[in-house]
């Protein structure tokens, strides 16, 4: 295999491209939480494809199962025809993920990616209800397109549109503004006051934990509180589970905790499995009211895709799997507490739930300082927030102890470097 | 085996699905140009996944090579990073298709699906411009996100937006009022005069062949004069070639025989070889200003596809491979044009380009029957238009002599059946 | 009285200020078609307020009626509470106005200004449909807050917004693109046409004579044609009578004599009389589905303006004064066609209709030179058109032989200097 | 005079109308703070034409002048040339208005409606910051065109829009969500926060006292935050004084007592003195960049207006003036609040501030029944808020002693009455 030549990705790739600036290597090889380069170096993947590789990479029998179907010339691409796996998709799903959970809803192929089933779940919402408005939450992150990206926060993100985004009230997440002002009685103020220059809006879309927003997570109640609402005023309760779905932050659902039942729920990323583009959006089934093909994408049928779904869904059956992810959430997070109580200048905050956590640190540069270090000691890292403020653990779900300790050394480790790097400046 | 309930998809799956509607049935295997179901029933594709499948089901050189890489675990998932196979796929699409025409563009991967590349290209040109209207064409289908779906004309699908489509004005594509009037004076007297309403757009946007506005082919002559007309006020010029590219319309690009060079390409659907998810942005290398990650998506490093469609691009090697496709269009023209005359009931008109032809038909609901009644003799056929007024031949390029014959022939009884359904009607 | 520094403008007003640029000077009397300025020079007003002045200033009855209302304290300001002068409006109206020509309207009194019965006109008529877009015409002009701007032509004037302008079309006026091309085959095209990417609007708004535009008058045929139009596909008609009406065509409304009936009827300008500023729309009673205060704003019940366009309404009661309009108008066409005969060199187009004509030169900054010539010879004229290609004949309704006699000289004379002056820099 | 029929308005006056509903009598004359209808009655007037009448009616040293100026033949309407009346009020505005107070403005004449001068502000600031949002607040008013309408909190008058209003973000004004509540750390963190999907704007646009939306007053110290915020992040801040403005609050800007000093000032209402249309833009020098023309109104040289304008201004030469009204409105405050206590069954809630006062009562219904039993005593009062909950005090300033208490008896006898109606149904 020959060598190849970095320059090629800035020669023939567009600027746009961005982790390959930060990964500065070129990949080859992936297994469970394991990257090899083109040189044979080893990295720890504790970025898990920023949520779409929460089964590890290439899984054995998820392989198996793709490369018998391959074999057989079973059928690839299918737009919205109806297929066996899709069928056996659909049926594990239902039987494996929504019953035990006492859901009930029906299933929506968009195009292949999380921003396809956000705007197919805009779209739907508006046009059941009728109204055009849509409350999204400060620092959301829900897609790159423009009805996705409208309800996207990020300010940098949203300049890219070129147009004013519209049709959107931004309202306060869970603690944005301070830890004492509720943000729910507020945005409530809005509602209730005909003269609050907000109209009922057609839906709330928000995400039960922000992955690119900084690690964020809102309460349980206040989720509560945000269903109450919506119910109150008869507006749509869409969660973008895209990132913090699949297991991520503990249960299947983001949401199963907080005890609420989104009207529709985006699900992309780890919804395939192997890493493979696929995306769902569940739909209460009384809200199902699209006439046939009123949205649709050429890659709504990715079969491969549905094959390794379907397998990946094997893990849910066993409670264990849920249950070892909670309980290395814990290690987890008391990892990351420790460090914020070693290393005060870091100025840290820890963040988030699960297996979908960080900190943040006050000092301007750290975290990105930290995540380099990393990458260098070969550890897979990103950072996340509106200033990169936050450095983010996204280790595999399937990750073992051995997996995380040796991460945790390597983090520690470039948590000290940085600092001490860090530290001239300060002086 | 077992067999497969077909009310799975009518209790589980969401009443957007439609091309199961029309095609009930359920596919379990695939080949060069043929579908089998799980009744073990052959279909001739003449339908290609709406152009997603230009070489074919399951081509054994790229499965090889696919199966291949997931034996090897080659990495799957890699968003932006660098790997192997991205860079493959840069260097041979650089080398076999750009380089030999004389193009130089550099190359996006927004998330990998049509509506992803049409988004991202929109955006671009907005940045670039530092204007916010595009001018789009009627009958242009672009995709069903927000901003690909405010620059698609077909109201139907324009509705299911839910909010009114902004900062886009719709001009009349090459003989949309008759054949008689000069559509482009029409437009230029717009963009000349200061008091028209009609800002100077930052882009053009638009398909050589309209697929799915009823495989409506402009002349080259109408592309050269856009062209010059977007030269003159600086507008960019977008080629949507999602459906039209990768040898639909005989040529690697649809646009080369009018000898014009788009300032940006998007391209998706058979740009992945084998059907899988991808999509590419082509940009003038001087317009490619984003920022890192100004536009992203999860899937947008899809390893998979970037195999197969690095060895789809072998074909394009041998020139004989776009000779066969040419000569091969004018046989499916001429048939096309024998059912015209013969079957003056049908009041046909054939239309297109390529492999991208089918007939218009005023007669209400006749090409919708022709289709319904090639499946029930084996062929997959698709129809397009804004009153599904076109039955669409859209066999893969790969298919043969005896493919074409087979299809033909189903086709010819399938209009005769349906003239002789309707008759009753008339009388 | 003392003599006012001109200086004053430029230091205390708006850079925005435009006609003290073209007619420096302070005026301080006007009566009939005549205006002095301080210096006590005599001016002939051959542009009428740009149409609010029709029965020239300070007619001798509408000021009587007035100051006696004054004196006597009649209610001034009175929002929309009844009032005698307001009763008396709406009777004569009715009477002298609408019955005799068999017309139907409610009155709605929006705030005395031309754009806020635009702005009226269109939020009605989205209430009445609920639809959102409108089509309005190149060239249109209709005034200048966001809702009217948004179907006005003029990129400079449109470019003043500072936001995008949505909910809009704009459609090609009468010969438009050229005098072959049908511009309404064209537009009709787009509505039957189920993927032009054009919906259904909620009404077409036109001026039926282009003011700001250019002079351009639309053909009776092509406004009769417009009406059907609408009429097939369910879209109101609104005219936008504020230039063109009470009069100045020849007519009372300037759509008579096409035979039309629009939905809705914009008025303002001379519709006070004695330049004082009022506004009403004209609806058709089935469509008058306002609540209560829905559209309001402070000065809708100018009493002062009520007694002026009260005793206005006289003139229209003797038939002769229309008859003496139409008369005259023949006379100042003539004078124009004259003109563009004898001085080829103006390269010069004869525009308009009625009182409302004038020259559209391809010479550039010819206009804006004969204006000013004239200017400096003591006779008022503005320009009009994208490029101030226009010089507008506007003189007031009730103008005599002399005075138009007077006003030809001036203005003959204006051209010659004007053409001598130009000579040089064509050599 | 002949009794007029108070059908003629249901026949031929538009359903809109309003006002002539709550007050159902046709009126005749005027003087000071007293209104008489056909039958003679007598009613004092605590409406002051929505704080268009603030001298009162028909004052008789702007009368004299009027009356003088018309009966010289003075130029009537002029659009913007220069006129005497013109240069004389500018002068006046700025020795007597600007100067005094230490005020630099730029002085612009928009169209003469509040709507058209804020839709003035609201364009120059989009200009000026090339930024297309503006921040507006909860339960402001500002007009009834689209642009105004954007800015306006009123969900039943943004619905009349029939389109989705665009490029604003509302904020909660002083007090809105409670009274412990920061507002304004709240709008701080929205922008700071580079995730909160809330750009930088252009300009807030805010009401010192809100009058249609409840009488709202905000607090010196939170205008003075808010101006600060503005200098912060480089946004223009405009006041809407329309209402306010011209001593209504005890000063002449409604915002000199908070000691700030805005951007941009609207203007209207009472600006003209005598209830003509009149309304002005005041700009801060620098950003007067304007082209000319670029914003315009046929009926923006209203020199009747501009003649008692000029007169109006003569009251505030004398210190006196502004001292009794705010004399005066402690008198009024006191009354108030007297009715709060001595009526607990009201439920009240005095706000406001100077001449601009009124009691929020929490029973439904009841500020509309005094506002109706007022009527009936001879009192012209009107209700505001979002549930019409507030009934309003709008004397004129030129009110004496006799003339409050004449009205204060009427409203108190109104309120028992409404209250003793109201009981039955509470039992």
């Amino acid at each position: 295999m020959k060598q190849t030549d970095m320059n090629i990705f800035a020669q023939l790739e567009s600027e746009v491209r961005s982790y390959c600036r930060s990964f500065p290597t070129v990949f080859t090889k992936a297994k469970g939480y394991k990257m090899w380069d083109e040189a044979g170096k080893e990295y720890l993947d504790f970025f898990s494809g920023a949520g779409a590789l929460n089964y590890g990479h290439n899984e054995d029998s998820m392989k198996e199962k793709l490369v018998n179907y391959i074999m057989s010339d079973g059928i690839t691409h299918s737009l919205d025809m109806a297929t066996q796996p899709k069928a056996e998709f659909l049926e594990t799903f239902n039987e494996v993920i929504l019953k035990p959970r006492n859901l009930e809803y029906k299933v929506m192929f968009p195009g292949p990616t999380g921003t396809n089933t956000v705007e197919s779940a805009l779209k739907l919402a508006r046009k059941v209800t009728g109204r055009t408005d849509i409350i999204s939450f400060t620092n959301g992150f829900h897609g790159m397109t423009i009805g996705s990206l409208s309800v996207t926060g990020n300010a940098f993100k949203r300049k890219g549109a070129g147009i004013p985004l519209q049709n959107v009230v931004t309202m306060p997440y869970d603690s944005f503004v301070n830890e004492g002002l509720d943000t729910l009685e507020y945005l409530e103020r809005f509602l209730e006051d005909g003269g609050s220059g907000v109209d009922i809006p057609a839906a709330m879309i928000l995400e039960t934990v922000q992955g690119e927003g900084g690690i964020n997570a809102a309460s349980f109640e206040w989720l509560q509180r945000i269903e109450a609402i919506c119910k109150r005023w008869g507006i749509l309760l869409i969660v973008d589970d895209v990132q913090a779905g699949v297991g991520r932050t503990g249960t299947f659902f983001s949401f199963e905790k907080a005890g609420i039942k989104p009207d529709i729920v985006c699900m992309s990323k780890s919804i395939g499995g192997y890493g493979l583009p696929l995306a769902i959006t569940l739909i209460r089934p009384d809200l199902d009211i699209w006439a046939p093909g009123e949205h649709n994408g050429t890659f709504r049928g990715n079969n491969h895709a549905f094959v390794t779904a379907t397998a990946a869904l094997e893990f849910w059956k066993d409670p264990e799997f849920e249950h070892n992810i909670q309980k290395r959430s814990e290690r987890i997070y008391s990892f990351l507490e420790s460090i914020v109580e070693k290393y005060p200048e870091v100025k840290g905050e820890v963040r988030g739930r699960g297996y979908m956590v960080g900190i943040g640190s006050e000092v301007e540069g750290l975290s990105e300082k930290i995540a380099a270090e990393a990458f260098n000691r070969g550890l897979i890292m990103e950072t996340s927030g509106p200033k990169d403020e936050v450095f983010k653990l996204f280790p595999p779900l399937i990750i073992d102890d051995a997996g995380l300790e040796a991460g945790f050394e390597i983090i520690e480790a470039s948590v000290k470097t940085a600092l001490e790097a860090a530290e001239p400046v300060a002086n």
